[in-house]
């Protein structure tokens, strides 16, 4: 079992009016020095049938292809993590 | 200067709609192996003024309870990086 873990991020290029919001609204309460913020999603998926690091590995990549990143807008990266089972 | 890498997630107590609809959407593709999604906000702010860490983190607790989570349904930690600033 592998415990994959995915931040899904929008790529540099692309405004993030979300992240945008977040530092006007930190502007407002005082926090002047907060100079970059970025903002993305993170899951956490537990994978039960992969054998293999490098299984887990593609079966990760095509989640995010398919379903968890807009490729177009948005990039990925994730760690993997084994998962002992305790018998 | 540093960064904080901030994850903000649901308690564990709290149902989260938007992990279970990426659940049932995994299961429909065919990963019939997926046993478990979490899904959180990944935040990396930048902070300038920050002299210590102590002093970083002690921003970041107060910037998380009274902006980015909702501390009656939602928990969380976080990271910090100093970053050299080139002179």
């Amino acid at each position: 079992m592998y415990l994959a873990k995915i931040h899904v991020n929008y790529k540099r290029s692309i405004l993030n009016p979300e992240a945008q919001a977040v530092q006007t609204a930190l502007l407002r309460l005082g926090y002047q020095d907060v100079a970059s913020v970025k903002l993305g999603k993170y899951f956490e998926l537990k994978l039960t049938n992969a054998q293999s690091k490098e299984q887990a590995a593609k079966e990760v990549d095509e989640i995010c292809d398919r379903l968890l990143a807009n490729v177009n807008m948005e990039s990925y990266y994730y760690q993997l993590e084994e998962l002992v089972v305790a018998e």
